[in-house]
């Protein structure tokens, strides 16, 4: 099997110890190109930068590896990568994270990690979306670094069956008491929010978001049960958020011209 | 049936000819609070804001009715509405948009819009992200008024049935052309990008992102079908980005701590 080219970014920054970590096992693998935030951008979901232009600079953070430092969002990093930095040269799998903090269950729709991870495989890119749970920068990265290598080397030799993203959530234990490697559905659960409020120097009220994640119907099979019973939780994942049992049970939505009163008159032909 | 109490919200901001449209048809069902942003969101996604505070003021822009504007993203605007403008008020019916700009087919990834209905949609509100095919400021949505109007009153009067969210398009055409209303699912589709390359008066290089929207497989029952055919489409979304296909073929990522040779021990009585 050739040499593969792997694309590495993230959503903490060019200078999250996450993205050294996913680096340092990215390179065994082949050849790295990363492109990344340059500066933190958790919470950014599938955000893109259109109203304003966006710059690239290259940096020398990654000993031997060409990496990148974008204005934009992880999203707009992938997208940069693929047209401009890359045009020409395919990618073979798509690396996101390590993430500093979990994106489990529905964090997937807020997780600028994932949202990078997903726009990647919009563009048929095999993708890996890594998070830890721990939300502190100076998160240890080594426990689980065996796991990230063999999910990585199974992503490269064996490929992603029928889905082309893998969200990966890691718990935050020592080595010896991680279990395994689990194949999840993605559980159900909500942020239960409180925004703090105070005032600014100037007396003007600001509202700043805090909250704390209710994980709900944790049964056997979803990726929070996985990861509260010491195992690494995989849930492969998509992009078709359509509601497919709601979609034969709302026919008083259907309509036709005719039931709102209006004659149609359609335009030559068709 | 009591009165309603409807949060009506978008991405385009406060001040888009979108959201008036829309608040004119919310009024005629019920309390309408609007909460939007103070400036244009389009693409912002599931963006949330967590690294700064977040501002709101009161405004007086919709006659009689209570209006605030927020620094924040428009999934903020939900999240601030909910938890600090509307606390111990229950909001009946979430209605987003009317977006400037297609949100079909994989578009509801990236549309701020769609984003908020969905965030309404997370906290079991029934919620509605309208769109209309026109992406200009001076778009015209009095061709679809009827159609949008009995759109909300039978999700107020018959429910959404199996999910809590629909992602409701509207073709630019005139009101004789509109033929009726189809559910659908999402279409696939992909962006087809480019990045204008110019320099800034610094002589520093820019990136500014632009592209094309691509359909792919746009067959009856999809969302792009209906658009195309002179349909407004609903697509009922949900919030579950497993792939189950994917769940059952891939086993060789299926591991144990001993594939590892790491033995597990468990910290004491769990």
């Amino acid at each position: 099997m050739g040499k593969k080219r792997i694309l590495v970014t993230n959503d903490d920054g060019i200078f999250a110890p996450g993205l050294k970590a996913l680096v340092n096992v990215a390179r065994d693998f082949g050849e790295v190109i990363v492109v990344a935030p340059n500066s933190p951008q958790s919470g950014t979901g599938h955000a893109i930068t259109i109203n304003q232009p966006l710059r690239i600079h290259r940096i020398e953070t990654f000993q031997g590896i060409e990496a990148y430092e974008c204005s934009g969002t992880p999203v707009d990093c992938v997208k940069l990568a693929k047209n401009i930095l890359l045009k020409g040269r395919p990618v073979d799998l798509c690396l996101s994270g390590i993430n500093h903090g979990s994106n489990a269950s529905i964090n997937i729709i807020y997780s600028g990690t994932l949202s990078a991870a997903m726009e990647a495989s919009l563009e048929l890119i095999p993708s890996i979306g890594f998070s830890l749970l721990d939300y502190s920068f100076d998160a240890d990265f080594s426990a689980s670094e065996e796991y990230v290598r063999e999910i990585v080397a199974q992503a490269i030799h064996n490929g992603i069956q029928d889905c082309k993203l893998l969200n990966v959530n890691i718990p935050k234990l020592p080595k010896e008491q991680l279990r395994g490697i689990r194949m999840c559905r993605q559980c159900e659960g909500r942020w239960d929010e409180e925004y703090q409020e105070s005032k600014d120097p100037r007396g003007e009220s600001y509202y700043w978001l805090t909250g704390k994640f209710i994980e709900q119907n944790a049964m056997e099979g979803t990726d929070i049960w996985a990861l509260n019973n010491g195992y690494i939780s995989i849930v492969p994942s998509g992009h078709d958020l359509t509601a497919y049992k709601a979609l034969h049970n709302n026919d008083h939505f259907h309509r036709d011209s005719s039931d709102i009163g209006v004659h149609v008159s359609l335009p030559g032909p068709r």
